[in-house]
């Protein structure tokens, strides 16, 4: 039992709403209820991951939460309380250091801050009426980081807040599908490199597209000779060329000023994907990485990974706010023409979705405590983090850290252990650690396959991978994870073959996560 | 000042991540911060929403957040404030009794605070590794809501979290085209009704099908034969019917066991957008509503209309879990084969997002908390205020109601004093009225076009629309709001043309809303 436990004192009712005057008493008693079971979570998962792997998860929280919609209910702080303490105790948690597998951000506190504003005041974006003021923050806020991208533009450039990077790769093709049409075409042709993430492809395949090319990506970057050669192949026809600004696998920038004067030459246009490297603009010392940005029609950037804002915090700039033209629509009980006439704000044409959460309140928040020179130092320090890290491999015995500079605060590493068995043990080998891992709750590393320099033809391989998102631990903070990769591998490739299925650890669906022990013999 | 300002005494780092152990002890300071911001802006404002209309809200706005991209930041605390506090004083608050416009529901505290664990800890949906324990939730709020809809069903239903009802009725269209596509064809004829939501023409057109054709809606509701003649048009081909169940404009849900009947008898496919009526289902009583519904292959469900969620919460259920495999998709950081082959879950074909927010979190703790018979109280409460708000305004000596019974909470309404006019002028005065209770801060009333029934040809008219979402207010909380669009309708009918440009009440860009004085004259 807790001090925080008050339930029995003075309940709340459940169907109490979370706005108006007299919302936020309510909600005060209920966000104690929650942060006390995100403190007691955190502290009963005791590291980035519960331990036990997906078996043991799911008997843990189906054991304190189910049935998930019995006849009656269970009053709303028991609720709380059993199911936000299992999904913390249960969670794959970035803030702690070791969670490093993907671009997935540890949030900071004064982010998920606003966003209890957003959840409480609930204003949807698809009207001036139900979001009088949320509305004028987006606006701010979207004109601040499209002049961001396309600093001193001759067209005006504008930006809309979208649910991420697939949502705003898939807005960039529907605007460059609709500018074609528009020209009388029937289609756009979507160019992207080998290294694209795969919403491209896929919303190629949702809009109706033709199957996109796909250029060739030496050492992970897209060629700008082979860029032309393919664009050769689609003289005459619309065509929209997709660049990415740190790759999900590398993190590496296309050459954007080649890639940009090649698209050009062709009567191209250029979209680049800068959902991962798009927040090195903020830092005076990073921005000229990105340099040639500002040629493109189109820049996707997420604020979810470099932004530290909780999901969703996607943002497609645009260099001439009239693309967005595209997308207007009108639903007479949202924008009636004598509403808009009468100087009610038209928004339904900012977005694919028609209901939608104002996302833009927790970034403004954030920009506005942090600063560009804030966000820009802590930009910085992954980078710096990141550095440091592959060094940190590189000094290590037991691990090779791939050659290179890491791209921008991602860095590829596997055991040596892999590289002294066949390609395919190899591969199979890291991948198996990073299962080890997982299962022990120890630690949340990656994958990417990704070619090997020290080889001669540049040989794909399987690495592990750490993406570096944490504003505030450093590479020292991670010395333990890499002691723990290097105990992993030597047990995984003189114990279990590393090519037999993967069994995860025995779990009782009764044993409580709470009491599970973790696996033995790894370095504390 | 107040009593809970305490960035004086120990700012918060506003680098503070929001989750692992020592997340919880930052975030309960800033949590404290916005809570008594929502008061404090609550209070300010003083109504359903800021008065003066646009301009003044902007004014405000900027006035206390710009630039809001400093160079240097101004810390947490300060954001905060200022931002949660004029995002509040400029809500249109659905928690106000009188903020009756749209399905913009007041979200449940106990909903809103268990988003904000959703926050700190950001669970991302798109693989095992980011969101172990939320995946499962998922899971278990899926089943929960696809059994609703599909009780007993032969084929094992499924349910997938959208970002709404735009997003579920894109995915039903997508689902339907490849569908079409695996049996050999090149696309589907969507079919709807005049009366179906804006975001089926606008699906049809992202996904490159053909324009939807229209089923002509009598009364607001789809006619079976009128149907049969247009499926008729289309013998041979795949065609998906969208019917309604709950239209935005009136409520009013199709005929789903005639309409069922008349596409199956076509070998056609039926796909109910049940956004608003969906969550009747909660109720034994209201139930029967939604009869045939369980004949779709696909059902639209929005837990952010009647659900009390706060945005988003959208569900799509389908029949038969299999059709969810055409959005499987493989990325190989994500759900590369031999980690799915060793158990790691793959969830990234779930959704056409990637990163993605758990919204199942809130959502599972609301079902726990107030369990079927406790949501589906809420629900009849909801259709009960409207049945007694109706009866209200047809009470009221200058108000008519539209005849016949309210389509769920939804009641249409318009001044006699409209009826007294020429068609256009009448539908003027109407538009006029709504847009003065906005610009006073008075009330957010709804506009809808409809029949008339009490014409002999079922004129088209422009009318008043109240939603009536509120889960603890009844009809009584708005008589005042009646009393309000009485008064204005008298005003505007005497006062200037309602013919004539709407011009804002001017407002000072200085004037602070927060000493702002309501237009003078409203009844109290």
């Amino acid at each position: 039992m807790n001090e925080h436990t008050i339930e029995a004192q003075s309940p709340v009712n459940p169907a109490s709403v979370a706005g108006s005057t007299e919302g936020p008493a309510a909600l005060r008693e209920l966000t104690e209820v929650v942060l006390t079971a995100l403190a007691d979570g955190a502290v009963e998962r005791g590291g980035p991951l519960p331990a036990g792997g997906p078996d043991a998860v799911a008997a843990d929280v189906r054991e304190h939460c189910s049935p998930v919609l019995p006849l009656d209910g269970t009053g709303a702080e028991a609720a709380l309380r059993e199911l936000v303490q299992a999904v913390t105790r249960g969670a794959a948690d970035p803030s702690d250091p070791h969670c490093v597998a993907h671009l997935h951000c540890p949030p900071l506190a004064v982010a998920a801050a606003a966003d209890l504003a957003a959840s409480a005041l609930n204003p949807s974006m698809d009207s001036w009426d139900q979001a009088p003021a949320a509305g004028v923050i987006e606006a701010e806020v979207t004109k601040s980081l499209a002049e961001l991208v396309y600093p001193g533009a001759d067209e005006t450039p504008d930006a809309l807040v979208t649910s991420g990077g697939t949502e705003s790769n898939l807005v960039a093709l529907l605007l460059a599908r609709e500018r074609a049409r528009a020209a009388g075409e029937r289609t756009v042709q979507v160019v992207c490199g080998a290294n694209a993430h795969h919403s491209v492809q896929r919303a190629a395949w949702m809009l109706g597209l033709p199957t996109p090319a796909v250029v060739d990506c030496p050492a992970g970057r897209m060629d700008p000779r082979s860029l032309d050669r393919v664009l050769g192949a689609y003289a005459g026809m619309p065509v929209l060329v997709v660049a990415t600004a740190g790759t999900t696998d590398e993190g590496l920038i296309d050459p954007l000023p080649e890639l940009a004067d090649v698209t050009a030459a062709h009567g191209a246009e250029l979209h680049v994907d800068a959902a991962y490297g798009g927040p090195l603009l903020f830092s005076d010392a990073l921005a000229p990485r990105l340099s040639g940005i500002e040629r493109a029609v189109s820049v996707t950037f997420d604020l979810h990974k470099l932004g530290w804002q909780p999901v969703a915090a996607g943002i497609l700039a645009v260099r001439d706010a009239a693309q967005v033209d595209h997308l207007s629509f009108q639903a007479d009980y949202l924008n009636a023409d004598d509403d808009t006439e009468a100087g009610l704000p038209d928004w339904l044409g900012r977005s694919i979705r028609t209901s939608r959460r104002p996302d833009a309140l927790k970034i403004a928040v954030t920009l506005r405590a942090l600063g560009r020179r804030g966000l820009g130092e802590l930009v910085e320090h992954c980078v710096r983090t990141a550095q440091d890290f592959a060094a940190a491999v590189a000094a290590h015995p037991e691990l090779r850290v791939r050659a290179g500079e890491p791209g921008i605060s991602t860095v590829l590493f596997r055991p040596r252990a892999a590289d002294a068995l066949p390609a395919a043990e190899g591969d199979a080998l890291v991948a198996a650690v990073r299962r080890r891992l997982l299962d022990d709750g120890r630690g949340v590393v990656g994958r990417a396959v990704a070619e090997d320099p020290e080889t001669d033809c540049g040989e794909r391989k399987l690495w592990l991978k750490a993406t570096l998102l944490h504003p505030r631990t450093g590479a020292a903070d991670l010395a333990a994870l890499l002691k723990l990769v290097a105990h992993c591998a030597a047990e995984e490739s003189t114990g279990p073959s590393p090519n037999a299925p993967y069994v995860p650890a025995p779990a009782s669906p009764t044993e409580d996560l709470r009491t599970r022990t973790r696996s033995q013999g790894v370095p504390q």
